[in-house]
């Protein structure tokens, strides 16, 4: 089991690129949000011929704990959009019905819903002993996307210690993007992507409230950064190096946290403008694509869990104060999804099969004549 | 492992009840729709206190098969309606998005979807190794209900070998109800019940086709059969031995097949369809209990898997005459509930907690002097 | 205009039916739901064969309104359940964004819900420039049955003067019931139907709540008055006067109130357990019949109207504690609808066409038999 | 009454646009789907101060007919998807139940809704009778932006002969943009918009199929062009009348045709991938903006008008064959918007307000330093 990587590549943020107007928090990340911890557990083991059950292995677990306590006790307020169902999401109907997240948000490779439903069950029930009750019924987010192109994915090797690893290990502050956790051997628009993540400030009567993304990206398209088309013009250089292979189909998972106290009906609208960030990034929205937005509110659980009447935030007095939250998670999304594919290395996975890390100096070089890098007007983070 | 349980039980029809006008086919089950297969896996192992891991143990996987051959390559036609979401059944998005299912139909305990997920996920892997070909991603569709009040549910005690053999064992025919399989450990309106279930015979235009439910019930309220108020009117005899405990919650999975030729959109109006048959048994429809209600089309199928153009019935071009099917569901998942109680004998599980069964001598006294029982209109089977 | 009829058929609970378990409050109507006004603009006119645009006319319009003061300066917190689409109601994408309705809520004839969407439209602006400020836009909620048994629906006859008077003359306390407004030319189960209301108080945590039911019903099945099958057994009678006429289609639009400081997700819920209402009452929820059910908490308003923060419910800490207001809709809705029909006489309209009303002497003979008519132990109101 | 507006402004491809690979068809227009006639009226009366019911009037109505015959004979296989629901959309319960739309689909100004749907309701009426026979009931799809900026709203100007009037002049070939019709007073991210069109066609399995977009654009944001930040790049360059006035909310009615032979459940699928265009213009996806995407299929009907078994497409056996049109869908839309606003002439409206024109010289200027204009291979249409 390796848990960490290192990647030296940028962020887009790094080479000057901005989306949006709105400024990252402290680690334009989905951490930004208080309380929210991100854990992985990465596998990467072997080499050459697919050998279904031996590997090679390229895949993981990615877990969002909303906040660092017992998520039984104090659920969070959460909602989700389904842009396309071809795929699953375990507890989606839950969340429909009660408007909460209840349990750990998992993520995974397609084939091992099954062992991490079971693996967060046999964590959450652990956890239940150990403070001296018995567990209540429950029931787990857990999403996924396929990352068969690369790793063993019949072989099944993700096991329930790999789910209580990426739990235990959650932390707050900076986030492992690219090839980690439930990114470990996913694509997106020919490029290898994987796990990704920003965050945006947003100032609304006085009070600034944090939006934060984490995507699992692994869809088909045309790459475009911050406008630019840069899946077609790679394509036009011509340089075997450089360009994606084809990709037609895939999935994407997003987290959407926030510390705005949003109810379950505006998380829901929340969610869905996720959708204009995946669209942005040139995702074609193809047939066999689950794409998932998964969006909860920390703030919210608070005042419930703390055994008072629960506060609604002053601003749904007017709701269109909502809209600079709507640009946040645009634009978090669309950041989240280029920093998955920017941090991501190339990789060689099962049969040989490599799936090539974006070529960031001709991606530089192309989004220099578009006048898009280093823009001299950056917000620093608020 | 113990697969079958016999019961001397009668059936709500061997009574003389008669929910509705429609007649029911051969078995009166949802194996009167050609091609439907019904497998059980029974657990029960064990008395006296709780020991987590150990039991005693009151669980069990409950299969259906929409048809006997590779669904992967021959999926249904499907639809879901979720009437209360306060539960989980995975795959409900794909159902959605492609309008089929796609995968054998699993039913277990909640805290058990995670294992059966991953038995299902091994079974349809092996299939295609079997087969001589690498698995393409699916999503299987697995729903439950809560047996923790006689199961050691927390004990985890099903695994892959029991969704294996649900499947295995899956036959056409008379099918087992009451204390089999999901149902083993489950209780509706205080009362044991279990898997029940019921068909009812439609002709439209000439051509008679077959609508079956199976429901696993475990569902809070007061019974009323056949528009007695059963649960009331046995409290109010006041007898220890016949009333039933307090439920206030509990779930149901409903589960309707149909050789009609229906596209998703007819089927999820068939679907919904099934809330009334609940209604009518005395559903509280509880904060909960999480009921769901999934449909698929045999027939529909075959147009497609044949490699043909997919032909909808004649009949949508007056989807009024979708009327009788749309009676036959209300009618059939009414009966099948009252078949999975009165089918499942008293139950002792863990730390000796007992739930009885529906005492039928005093049902039918009482059912009597509603003039209920043996009319002597009963339609034959069709 | 006829603004008024008297009907001097009794209400269900007047013959000593009680459905549930659960007291009605002090008028057993909608209005108990404090601040909430309804108003009937009933036209009858005519006689003899049908001639378009001149008669003979049995329609009406029924205004609902949440509270007496500026909807949209108060709106509230609402949401609806489509059981059955056919038909329409506007407004229901606002309801479902903004989780609020901020117009009365009007009640009409299929034909008619240009006319009455105009007449509400033009009231609205009305009423802005009345006090002083330009409108701003609104989506109003609309729906609609079909009359067209009865009324010469093609006739167009609803106008917006018909609007104003509904909302001017709309008023608490006792409501109108049977041939009245909306449910002027409208039947259900082959007798004569129209307007219905009914309530229930519910105890949680020491503080009770109201729940009020209004119905315009319209829709097919065979009767069912508190389990017992009465449309099936007055056919069993074969007396011509006594047997309805076929219905197979229809629709019905359910009104819900409540005083319960519940979010609009809670009303969704709310909502969707008015179904249970019209499953026993015997619809057999036919392919034409549009089944809208529609929820407004008049509490959770007062919050926001009031320029504080909103506050939800204590109990939403713990929902289950929502399942007596689940029970209250069910039977309030079924307890609606059966006095939508008790209360509604015999009418003749287009053509001579007649719709007998339930044949009440029959009725309580049947109910008798079954010891359904004065239980001694009617609950008094709360 | 005006019927007509010359606009001599460049369509997006006339200065070199060229939205994604896709080619358009002969007149890059929805009418481009055989048999979709378009037909607009446009209401430009009086200057200056607004005087309610008086003027300024900047207002319209647009019909969408599906194909030229009977609509409730013939209706067309439909679906629709809600992006955001703050408007209003009459009929989209029965296009949900149905799969259906069987009326012309109306467009108009948010408080003409009442008026156009009662309009529309009397021509069908009235059509009805002239071939002879009673109408049966029916539900009107009528949708609607708010042009209260530069119209008397609440003047209520549209009556239904304007209704009639549009239904009747429909034709098919060139759609007449910009200001007319339902777009007369609409504007988006600040600039004068209007009515758009554009089609694509895309070939599957040896067969070319036609897509079309139509849309009625009024939305917020800041304007995007192929990917180029005109509404940002244009504020930069400060010049007063380049610059577009503030618009922060607004909404989008969007109108797909196929003739691809699609369930309602693709249909579906289809809508969804219009928000892909409209996130691409830049839109804001505000709070206050009501965007409805509405699909439908023109051949798909045939199959049931003709009193045959209904025939779903041959790709429907492997759903994935679906990716072009979804490219088309989101490429179509993305150019209507554009083509809505580039069509669009300034506009000076009640109270001497003024909505600008893009000014196209800067727009072209800028686009060539991006490198967008005068593509050398432009796909010809096809």
């Amino acid at each position: 089991m390796i848990n960490k990587t290192v990647s030296n590549r940028p962020r887009a943020r790094e080479i000057g690129l901005q989306i949006g107007k709105l400024p990252p928090a402290e680690f334009n990340a989905i951490t930004d949000v208080e309380g929210v911890l991100i854990g992985h557990t990465t596998l990467i083991e072997g080499h050459g011929a697919l050998e279904i059950g031996k590997g090679p292995i390229r895949t993981g677990v990615t877990a969002i704990l909303p906040h660092p306590r017992n998520l039984i006790d104090e659920p969070v307020e959460a909602a989700h959009f389904v842009f396309n169902g071809a795929g699953t999401t375990s507890g989606l109907s839950l969340i429909d019905e009660f408007g909460q997240i209840e349990t750990p948000i998992l993520l995974t490779n397609t084939f091992s819903v099954g062992a991490v439903y079971d693996g967060v069950t046999r964590y959450l029930i652990k956890t239940a002993f150990d403070e001296g009750r018995n567990p209540r019924w429950f029931n787990p987010t857990v999403g996924e996307t396929y990352d068969g192109g690369l790793n063993d994915a019949a072989g099944l090797h993700i096991k329930a210690e790999h789910v209580f690893a990426a739990i235990e290990n959650a932390r707050s502050g900076n986030v492992a993007e690219g090839n980690v956790g439930a990114g470990t051997g996913t694509s997106a628009c020919g490029f290898k992507a994987g796990i990704g993540t920003s965050s945006r400030c947003v100032e609304i009567g006085g009070k600034t409230w944090t939006v934060g993304a984490l995507v699992q990206s692994n869809f088909g398209g045309e790459l475009i950064i911050d406008g630019v088309p840069i899946g077609e013009l790679l394509t036009d250089r011509a340089s075997a190096e450089d360009s994606a292979s084809d990709q037609i189909d895939g999935s994407i998972m997003v987290i959407l946290a926030t510390d705005a106290p949003l109810s379950s009906r505006q998380l829901h609208r929340l969610a869905k403008r996720g959708t204009f960030g995946l669209a942005r990034t040139g995702s074609n929205g193809g047939h066999g694509s689950g794409d998932y937005f998964i969006a909860f509110s920390t703030s919210y659980r608070q005042c419930i869990g703390a055994g008072k009447t629960a506060e609604m935030a002053t601003f749904v007095q007017n709701e269109s104060r909502l809209n600079p939250l709507f640009c946040a998670v645009a634009d978090a999304v669309e950041e989240a999804i280029l920093n998955s594919i920017f941090r991501a290395e190339t990789m060689t996975g099962r049969d040989g099969r490599t799936v090539p890390a974006l070529p960031m100096d001709a991606v530089i070089e192309i989004l220099r004549t578009h006048g898009k890098c280093w823009h001299e007007t950056q917000p620093v983070s608020c």
